[in-house]
């Protein structure tokens, strides 16, 4: 997600580096960013932060890391963090490719991928948080129960990651081809799922296991 | 599939011997059926035969079977192979839930199902021809790069096939979530296909190996 360049949002983040970790002070130590034991959930690529917010306002007792590259990004997560009065997320400002050298292994109880960048073109197949080199770190940092769950709506990503979540050989657990046609009342939507949703489109869910 | 009961159906199955087998007669030995050594393809479900007649006319070196329980069914297949004069169909008036008693190991090259009843109802799984019965008796008939393709309209069944499909353990080769939005020359069309998708349904497919 691309946002206009804000100058002064390096300094919004760093200012609140109680949330957000910019420069990857909290590697291989989460656990102490948080200064506490509960369950780490993470979303990797954040969005404006919906998503993320909602669901550690209903969790207090899970741990919310969102992670995300783009830092004008990144400080709306943080505005509505703050907003909040959240004490449960934290922020990264991080490359998703580098993601087992920030958390150690089986340290993580769930990932949600929400409306990750289709990448169309082949020749960008290993940019999506799908492909083969992402699956392998999810694995290795998800605990044995660990779940992922990836929401799209677009369907070339979608039917490509089935592919791939299958051959790498991870264990479906829920499918649903039309989340919102029997939306069941835990689904959590995006800003961008509520948006492309009320025009029509069909959004994809998948839950699998490692 | 229902149809009116026509109570010549039976005789004009039996006048056709040398296309329907109605009594397993060729039990363990469909390539004497055939006369010949060319790759066998199956439909386990003809419907009213569009799919494996139309396949059967452009594929004169493969010998096509169709499967099906419902004699008043069979007897619309049966006229289509007449009426093209096809040599290379032969039909089964057999129950699916025994294939791997007709067929011997290894003996089937591609397996097709198309528009399978979906049984919606979770004590019908048992039926539902993606269920892991089935699936283990596909894959003793199929030889070593035999695959298996699915197509349906019905999106519970196609979400529960995938997940079937995923944990008996086979490979997806390819998936779609919606065939004819960008279809494929080589997709042929059954009856059904084309009536559900004209309302604007969408054709989910999945091909997949053992």
């Amino acid at each position: 997600m691309r946002m206009r360049n804000k100058p002064w949002a390096m300094d919004f983040l760093k200012e609140n580096n109680h949330i957000v970790d910019v420069d990857g002070s909290y590697k291989n130590n989460i656990k102490e960013f948080f200064n506490n034991d509960n369950d780490i959930h993470i979303e990797v690529g954040t969005g404006m932060g919906q998503f993320i917010t909602t669901l550690a306002k209903e969790n207090p007792d899970i741990n919310f890391v969102g992670i995300e590259i783009e830092k004008n990004v990144l400080i709306r997560v943080l505005e509505k963090v703050l907003e909040e009065g959240l004490t449960n997320v934290r922020l990264l400002l991080y490359d998703a490719n580098l993601l087992d050298e920030y958390f150690n292994e089986d340290e993580v109880s769930k990932i949600y991928l929400n409306f990750s960048d289709p990448w169309p073109k082949n020749r960008h197949e290993k940019r999506r948080l799908t492909y083969e080199s992402f699956l392998s770190q999810y694995k290795k940092i998800l605990n044995d129960n660990g779940t992922l769950q990836f929401k799209t709506d677009n369907r070339g990503l979608f039917e490509y990651s089935l592919i791939s979540l299958n051959q790498f050989g991870t264990e479906f657990l829920e499918v649903n081809l039309d989340l919102h046609d029997e939306e069941d009342e835990d689904n959590i939507r995006t800003e961008y799922e509520e948006k492309f949703s009320s025009k029509g489109f069909k959004i994809y869910k998948i839950v699998i296991q490692f």
